[in-house]
């Protein structure tokens, strides 16, 4: 194969945005051919595993969807061309398992592609990579030649997704497993407990569901499904109960297992909550030794998360039978307690041939060193669990419902392991202010980020290429399933009522939706509040605030054509005039239109003062730049991203030399 | 109930936009109050049938996804508030049928709504109109207070959909069956075979469906799926097998059928094709005796759809065999050797209990009068076929693969019949220039205005009020499922490739594609051939286009602000500098940019000479209207709509006082 072998250390901004390839490989060479894309595409797969026609059904399908070219599958002996053929020593174990072999070669030429991997997890792998491969070209689509050798920096890439907080049914969970796949992730990390709802269908605890979860649980059946369907695509399903605390739904039905005497209500707000498992009764650990025997054997995975994050001792501390067995065993606080817990579950555990998995409040002395740590509140956790001989994954700095940018996710990276006991790391979705909705939207594309931070090598972090990658990436995700940018439209429409379209959609381009703290400050939400709101639907990374910002940059020049930027900036003057207020979604939309609005017109006078030629004071840039700051603040749950390329123009201002600074 | 009583005749714009009801009742009378929506919703069905607890249960998810509302369920006897009472006296049939009563009475005001109908059908077509009423207020959502009396005009109100030239899963059928539902039609017409492929599973006769399919069939659980799904929403289901023309595919299976000697391909091209069933021998009837008896038992409705259309006497012609035989029989034309055919075929199903439908072509003397004509070459052989005591049904003008405009179809009215010929009509989408992503889109929202046409009383025909309550009920609908808003961003993504999502947009936002006609003459299609280009992801009526249209109607008085206007050219005029051409989907996008900067820039003339306060010369203003008329050619397969607005600022120069035309 003709072409230039790039390390993965030599990868510009403009080799990097083309193929446009999330996670990007250890090691990939261009070369110079096409491989062209029509409806004759045929595939021959060399291997045993019966999933790989599956897997092979599935990318002829995608290719479809992608090319809009009605593909027939071609499977097998065939005569004439072939243009995939696919190379597979062995098949995979039946489910995945952590640290399976995930590497493959990838080949691709004018005369065919070829793709091989020692187990047909490495096909699964590399049938993505090709997927990301496809191109439009002047005749039509095409996979571009390469030389591809792959594997994964990390052996866990997980997504944690919340099931408690807002119900997500299977489809909702299936569309993600595709996503997931599409970048490459391995663990689904399924925090099937909480407060706010018990979401599996227990046969021996049947009051669990019954009880705690509104109707809205996993049968064991669709579980089953669920998991089908993520090892199909090389996926491992980790459930988690969360135990101790975080329990209010399992006592609704069972309340002989709480700290306090009960009775208790399903939680239907958000927070940190009182109701917490006696962990001083052998009668509580009579019960999770049945639910635990039920439920390790429902779910194959050998790892199984307790959860034990953010114990409220208050119903501990309240109970005098609780403090004198505390006395009574010489545990001096709350946490003494916990560990206490966790030590008698991880027994529990291993009788079934599971080891546990926890966030990082569970490492303590007398934890066997089997254990996984996940670490949420800070990367010195992941550390300290490893020196003291603990397995980690991190997850501090992945929390996708902070709504931070993806390029903040992408400089989170787990750190360097030479004793191998940081295993990865995992993105996490929880679910207060997200429903099945805006989930997927939440999630991509900036899980994507951690994906590559944790599959591709160290040296790979370029933000701008990575940027340049992301966009194509994000647009094809839609077709591999999760509805990120297809469910924008709808939710606009549903504000719009009766107003126009496209007033609305220009202020939801120009704003941006602050995270959990921001929202949990703003008013009182609970599971009951409708999450269908301009900061709902609007993006957390607004893409065509980012193309005004590259115009801003490229038109500081003196001369330059700002037609473009005094078109946008006019149309944010115009918003309010175009937008009624006559119901309660728009009159919120309105009243960061006439934001807008201003950030528009100081735009406008900003060009104003460009094309005049003349220089601006000082003080009005500094007038400016406060009005700017001002209008930046939060409102609605939003963030004006409008703000940026506007300030962008500014501070070119105060550089350009051609438009200097006078007083 | 308070409020004024109105009449259908007495409607005016103002108050047939609100509600945004499609179709608009018999009678309604709009209340002052309004029933408050919240998570406490409940419902009471006081009726026996079961299908009732099915159809309240997706209107609750229905609500409860318009709204955001997480609404649980609420069935039976309840103490406290109850927002909807339903009563029904009797259960409708097992399945639908033509003439069933589908009435319903509606009354809401804020101390809850009560629906009642006499059968169950009644109460899902209220049902529907209890969703459309839903509108977001200052405080949330709710639902006005109405008084409504409503049943249809026709009993026949159906839709027509092509699974032959494109397969179109179960999916797409279901998810259009809900749409169909929404707007009241209850008829899903279902076109399983063409030359292009026979999409049912026979167990008698296999290798129709295994030669002739491509592997895209319906297995017979799946259309008993199907008719279930259809006949829970109130919807017949009348399957079409197309003989003895249109037959191509069921000869790749068995060729003896054929009137010429074989063998047959799947036909991969679109027209009108020479491979016709042989009406000569009696093994022909023989097949279709034991075919049809496989198949009336599949399907319940006693209507039975066979086509008839377009056939082609080239084999007949060719064939001394069949010539001898009509000379024999005394048959002088192919027509006539068609009506014995058709006279056959009609003695088996009515054997079968079924009566049979026909394209016009079966209208011939001979045909038993029970037989239904489904007119589409022009409205008269409807008022034949009445004439000569049949009844029938109008397609004719409500062709949706022509593309024309809503209002186009909302105009075609079947007429009067007081002899109670005229059944009703049905809209008909034929699938050679759209596949699963883009069929919706076709579909809706312009099957909408048939819809209306056929349930509405005949003086419901105000155009402005009918577009008026489109807009929301397209927004609507796609929270139903059908993905025609939805479904834009995706298609634009996989164009847009590299290029700013924005730019491609505005293009796409200011065209309109053609239909089968300006298509078929464009270039060679077949059924390989992608739909995936700028034709394809524009839809048949531009909003955004519609918006402006109503802006330069408004801005031609002097002294407008038409600053909206001014920014939407701008945009227009630098559209090609920001659409790269680097694949062949944009390429197209940018010669049609090209064209639409034109647009742009005649815009900004007009605007820049408003602005002057001088008067245009005639000359001036033939000028533009000669440039515009050009740029109003078809190219790349779409109309620029775009020049509609700026035409219309043209005209209104031409006619304004302010602005009077000087030589």
């Amino acid at each position: 194969v003709k072409g230039l072998l790039i390390s993965a250390t030599l990868i510009g901004t403009a080799i990097a945005a083309n193929p446009s390839l999330i996670p990007w490989p250890s090691r990939i060479a261009l070369g110079q051919d096409r491989l062209v894309i029509d409806s004759g595409f045929s595939v021959v797969v060399d291997a045993q595993d019966p999933r790989l026609a599956l897997a092979v059904t599935r990318f002829v399908a995608r290719l479809s969807r992608q090319t809009g070219i009605p593909i027939q599958e071609a499977f097998g002996p065939i005569s004439g061309r072939v243009s995939l053929t696919i190379h597979c020593a062995a098949p995979a174990s039946g489910y995945p398992k952590l640290g399976d072999d995930e590497s493959y070669q990838l080949e691709v030429s004018a005369a065919g592609a070829t793709l091989t991997a020692p187990i047909s997890t490495g096909v699964l792998r590399g049938l993505e990579t090709l997927a990301q491969l496809v191109e439009a070209g002047p005749d039509g689509f095409f996979l571009p030649g390469v030389t591809i050798d792959d594997k994964p920096r990390f052996p866990w890439r997980g997504l944690m997704l919340d099931v408690s907080r807002h119900w997500m049914p299977v489809p909702v969970v299936e569309r993600n497993l595709d996503a997931m796949a599409a970048v490459k992730m391995n663990v689904f990390h399924w925090h099937l407990s909480d407060d706010q709802g018990f979401r599996v269908e227990s046969k021996r605890f049947p009051k669990l569901q019954q009880l705690g979860s509104d109707g809205h649980f996993y049968t064991q059946a669709e579980i089953r499904q669920v998991i089908d369907y993520a090892r199909d695509r090389g996926i491992r399903v980790i459930p988690e109960f969360d135990i101790p605390g975080h329990a209010t739904s399992w006592l609704v039905g069972y309340p002989q297992l709480g700290s306090a005497p009960g009775p208790y209500q399903i939680e239907r707000n958000w927070g940190i909550f009182k109701p917490t498992l006696d962990p001083t009764r052998e009668t509580t650990y009579t019960f999770l030794e049945a639910f635990l025997a039920e439920m390790t054997a429902l779910f194959p995975d050998p790892y199984f998360h307790i959860g034990g994050d953010e114990i409220d001792e208050t119903q501990w501390k309240a109970s005098g039978r609780i403090q004198a067995f505390a006395k009574k065993h010489g545990f001096k606080t709350s946490p003494d307690l916990h560990s206490y817990f966790n030590r008698r579950i991880q027994a529990i555990l291993k009788k079934h041939g599971k080891i546990m998995i926890g966030w990082d409040e569970i490492l303590h002395d007398g934890i066997e060193p089997s254990a996984v740590i996940q670490s949420w509140r800070g990367k010195d956790s992941l550390a300290e669990a490893a020196k003291k001989g603990y397995r980690g994954i991190l997850s501090s700095g992945y929390y996708l419902d902070h709504l931070n940018t993806a390029a903040f996710h992408y400089q989170n990276d787990p750190g360097e392991d030479p004793g191998g006991h940081i295993l990865g790391g995992e993105a996490c979705m929880w679910t207060e202010y997200v429903d099945t909705e805006t989930v997927d939207s939440r999630i991509w594309p900036r899980a994507a980020a951690v994906a590559e931070r944790l599959w591709s090598p160290a040296d790979v972090r370029d933000i701008a290429a990575f940027h340049g990658r992301l966009i194509p990436v994000s647009r094809s995700l839609d077709w591999v399933g999760v509805q990120h940018r297809s469910n924008y439209a709808p939710m606009l429409d549903r504000i719009a009522g009766n107003s126009e379209e496209a007033a609305i959609r220009t202020v939801a381009d120009a704003v941006e939706p602050f995270g959990i703290d921001i929202r949990q400050a703003a008013r009182h939400y609970s599971s009951s509040t409708p999450l269908n709101r301009l900061v709902d639907a609007a993006r957390p990374e607004s893409e065509s605030i980012a193309e005004l910002e590259q115009l801003a940059r490229a038109g500081q020049k003196p001369g330059q054509n700002n037609d473009q930027l005094r078109a946008t900036f006019t149309l944010w003057t115009l918003g309010p005039e175009f937008i009624s207020q006559d119901n309660y979604l728009l009159a919120e939309v309105a009243s960061v239109a006439r934001d807008l609005a201003e950030v528009g017109a100081i735009g406008l006078q900003i060009l104003d003062q460009m094309k005049s030629g003349n220089a601006a004071t000082e003080n009005w840039i500094i007038e400016k730049k406060q009005l700017l700051d001002k209008l930046e603040q939060p409102r609605a749950e939003v963030r004006l991203a409008a703000v940026r390329p506007v300030r962008d123009l500014l501070d070119g201002m105060s550089r350009s030399p051609g438009l200097a600074v006078s007083h």
